[in-house]
């Protein structure tokens, strides 16, 4: 019913804005790129008919009038940043996906009872500002307006500075009270190696892992590489490597289903013949059971202190993000399972290894989520890519499940 | 006999030329910061009645002439370049204890049989522009001119173009052949802890260690953090940090006299939620026995090889830089332990820990060092410090050996 090749040119039109040398985008939040790939999406929901609201946090949202405007919209979206290596489809295909939903709701004349939404979340990737999924987090109330503003990136400036500088600091309230969703579903790319291995086109998204993020810092004593002596070090990177060597034991210790990564992380000075006075890094955990990752949490804080100690660095260690896994409301994953059937694909269920903004939704309004595949697992890479036929696929379900919560 | 004041005052007013917040000094080679630094040393020496030649490296030679002008001239000298977060000792004393020393000879009307000079070799820190020495390198026939100018800084500009920036790119040849040296002394901070620890107020210099020099590029694939499992991992950033913790091992397995670092790291893309693509890391490796250094060098490869290995990581590792241990010649070590017999002073024998302009020196002249303590043994690092009477005790017989030197 949705038009695949429409969806599929849409997307390679906007993966121009950010191109990057091996395929992939760089479209960090709030930056020049993000605001050019934001007017493209907000110039094609007008052509399509819709009204657009910005809020203060930069979420846009496009909107196809329903028969009874006013009941709560049915919302469909995702986020149009990237990692700094990113894809052309993590993001970007959810939103896309939403608008192919519209423009084939106009190809069909079709009213349905709700309205219809399309939202573009800030900063979900949480790279350029840490944590992810901040704006959404905002809209569903887990955050406050000023910790979403205020995020900072390496530089120092803050969201509420670049959403002012790009244009995108909208009037309305960020917040699901100003604005009640009456579903919301989100397509994404799997962003893991699952549905390929079992060559499966669909994942029903019943649930999403737990996240734990941190911040540590190590403190130590800058010191000559040459004339100080092995045992007079306080060699703060020595420090941060034995952690990363820890997180990944305490990674496997809880495979398959644990992740643990160090993904950051910089020296300072960094200079060759200096020993590190210094080093910033991050840790991420996640696990489907909080229990787990309660424990995961134990297990780091007792290595990062024993390497501290046994080094003798200062540590800073901070958890910056945390939340909980996700269970996945009833009837929307029932309507994600009746549009797979409905279109007749293959499927399984999923947890979601990521965070998605559909995480943070579910928590104000009922949600669901479905994956596709993307080639070999690969995502947050610029290499990231799938296949057209399961991109139209997953729209195709998008589409159904939207429909039923709309007409409900 | 010199004017131990007169030093000092000038060694603090050159670290107000890059001061940091914490006392230190941040004049990276070839920055404007070190331009100003050469502008300030070349108007002393003018006012000190000295003639000034810069060579193609920017090696800077201020004269006070000889009673015989033919005869090679007796040069001391260091470097005024500093580390990101240097001090204010490293270098600039050994630059300006020879300005002190010109200045002494004209209160007394001295004349010396050969000409007395004060050198300032282009980037010794290694650190803006690796390797270390680069310009006393070239100076002594080690490396080509071309390749000198063409050393790369991050950013990618190159020791000829910043050169030619800050307008320190002189006419003369930067070799020992167009310039021989009669004999080289260098006075320095010891830049480590045993002079203080025993109480001594100047080490007389026979020996630096080797060093070998390394930059290694792991590459794995780089992967969301959340949906991908442990066991589908190639974490660059893991096996950077396994290979940190064996140079560790191996710096510790052949001490007390070895020094292993890592210094710098960069990964890439450093985004909190992604696995690790790509790190860069450089190793430091540091022994008095050449054949001890060879051994630490088996050893590492070995490692970087198992651990590459062990997580699937493509590894490139060069040598970039390498020296051996430095026997300084016995008449300019004599001097300098005659020259501590005249002052009285405290002493014992050192092997240098760091590599300084005058081991390179040694290889096209009669070369030899004079270090006095520097507190806690901390060099590279802001809070370097040393006592005035330290820094006047090691211009004393910095003066003492030059002028045995420069009228035998
Ligand atoms: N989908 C996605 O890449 N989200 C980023 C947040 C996370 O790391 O889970
Ligand atoms: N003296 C000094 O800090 N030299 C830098 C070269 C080295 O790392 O040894």
């Amino acid at each position: 019913k949705i038009n695949g090749e429409r969806l599929w040119d849409s997307l390679m039109e906007m993966a121009k804005i950010g191109a990057t040398p091996k395929g992939g985008v760089c479209r960090l939040a709030l930056t020049d790129l993000d605001k050019q790939g934001r007017d493209l999406f907000v110039q094609w929901c007008k052509d399509a008919g819709c009204t657009i609201r910005v809020d203060k946090m930069g979420n846009i949202f496009a909107r196809r009038e329903g028969r009874n405007p006013a009941l709560p919209p049915i919302v469909t979206g995702s986020h149009l940043d990237s990692q700094p290596t990113g894809g052309r489809f993590d993001g970007v295909y959810g939103v896309l996906a939403g608008l192919e939903v519209i423009r084939t709701l106009n190809d069909l004349n079709y009213e349905t009872e709700a309205p219809v939404e399309v939202a573009v979340w800030t900063n979900e990737e949480g790279s350029r500002f840490a944590p992810a999924m901040v704006s959404s987090g905002v809209f569903a109330g887990v955050f406050d307006l000023d910790y979403g503003l205020s995020r900072k990136d390496q530089d120092g400036r803050t969201m509420g500075e670049e959403l002012e500088r790009i244009g995108y600091s909208g009037p309305d309230d960020a917040s699901h009270a100003a604005h009640p969703v009456g579903a919301y579903f989100e397509a994404h790319i799997e962003q893991g190696p699952i549905l390929e291995a079992e060559d499966k086109t669909i994942g029903v998204v019943t649930d999403a892992q737990g996240q734990r993020w941190y911040e540590v810092t190590f403190t130590g004593v800058e010191s000559h590489a040459g004339p100080t002596p092995m045992n007079r070090r306080k060699d703060a990177l020595l420090g941060a490597a034995r952690v990363v060597d820890a997180v990944n034991r305490i990674g496997l210790k809880h495979a398959p289903t644990a992740c643990a990564t160090v993904g950051m992380m910089t020296v300072y000075p960094n200079s060759r013949n200096v020993i590190p006075g210094n080093v910033f890094f991050t840790i991420d955990f996640r696990h489907p059971s909080d229990d787990v990752l309660a424990e995961m949490d134990r297990e780091m804080r007792a290595e990062v202190d024993r390497i501290a100690a046994e080094i003798g660095l200062d540590c800073q260690l901070e958890q910056i993000f945390y939340y909980k896994p996700v269970k996945f409301e009833e009837s929307c994953v029932a309507a994600v399972r009746k549009g797979v059937e409905e279109g007749g694909f293959s499927v399984r269920d999923m947890v979601s290894g990521a965070g998605h903004d559909a995480c943070y939704l579910a928590r104000v309004a009922p949600a669901g989520m479905i994956f596709v595949p993307c080639i070999d697992g690969i995502s947050h890479n610029e290499v990231e890519d799938a296949k057209p036929e399961w991109i139209a696929a997953g729209c195709e379900v998008l589409l159904h499940a939207m429909l039923q919560k709309a007409n409900e």
